[in-house]
């Protein structure tokens, strides 16, 4: 834009790469950041630098971590008998706020997507395989996307580690707390039947 | 959040700060930017910085510049007779892209608003009033906000300009280009009517 100032329309450009930020948000956005107070300003860009810098892969488990090994492996209080296998850390994130499951977890960073040509080399299923073969575990939950390619990863899964004397669960599924039957679609509906449960 | 890293959580604190950004949309930006590549997300945390770092109001007209005097005002080409008034450099931005208008502008940085405290003395209306009594301006555009306060503003400085030999007018109102009767409402149709044109 010939009325935008270089910096500003950079600001603009690169705020508009964010996913679900068209081109009138990132204005928005960057007419907000050129208002507020400098120091809430540059603490944003100071934010997106820092978790760059700082924050990697656990080698374990492969959630987001500061350290080598994340809180929640380095945590002695969790039940290591249980490994909840999650596509990515923000659905670790999900779980983790229900505050229902007490084990471990294990991030697989992707899901078996054949499509896009991502197979299960590019996932981190083989040091899962290690940690079933070398840990203490009795239950394995999968607890990928209910997706095809999610649900596909699954299968995947189980089959390599059937070799192994571990219980393999998935999260339950069925209507949805607080749902309405009415606009509940077929596959919830028999998900609901299929698993239904004694009162 | 307990499992979340710390400079995660200050990321989606930062991100969430940002206006129409909710905590779930704040956490997907973070995460989105933990998975794109170093440099891009570096090139946002960058110009967030370079922004606040470079760019100032322009002296004259107060629009955003990388300069003490910002592009449109160091632009000769420009009619230096016409002076168009608006409230944020976003609006100067709206105007200047429709291309309609070769004139000047003048940046309020606000409106009068009362209730939220904001008096005349504290936008450019000073400015203004010195920029109108020494330069040549035959035509001030008042471009505020079709708001009652935006409207407000226009009133109150095209009182203080009376003194001076030039015409005051401002946008005209009425039905948008592309809209549909049916749903304008009651002012937008007495604002048409209002001021209806000879075809």
């Amino acid at each position: 834009m010939s009325d935008q100032t270089g910096a500003v329309a950079e600001l603009v450009e690169q705020l508009g790469r964010l996913p679900g930020i068209g081109r009138k948000s990132a204005e928005r956005l960057a007419f907000h950041l050129l208002r507020v107070s400098e120091s809430e300003a540059l603490a944003l860009a100071e934010a997106i630098r820092r978790v760059r810098q700082d924050v990697r892969y656990c080698e374990t488990c492969f959630n987001l971590s500061e350290a080598d090994t994340c809180a929640l492996c380095s945590d002695t209080s969790r039940d290591t008998t249980k490994l909840c296998v999650v596509e990515q850390p923000r659905d670790l994130m999900s779980l983790e706020q229900s505050g229902v499951f007490k084990g471990l977890y294990h991030v697989l960073l992707g899901r078996v997507a054949p499509l896009e040509g991502i197979g299960p080399d590019q996932l981190t299923i083989e040091a899962l395989v290690d940690r079933v073969r070398t840990g203490n575990f009795t239950e394995i939950i999968m607890a990928t996307n209910p997706t095809v390619e999610g649900d596909g990863t699954s299968l995947y899964i189980s089959n390599l580690l059937s070799e192994f004397p571990v219980e393999i669960t998935r999260l339950a599924r069925g209507i949805t707390a607080g749902s309405v039957l009415e606009y509940a679609n077929r596959e919830m509906i028999a998900d609901a039947l299929t698993g239904r449960q004694k009162l």
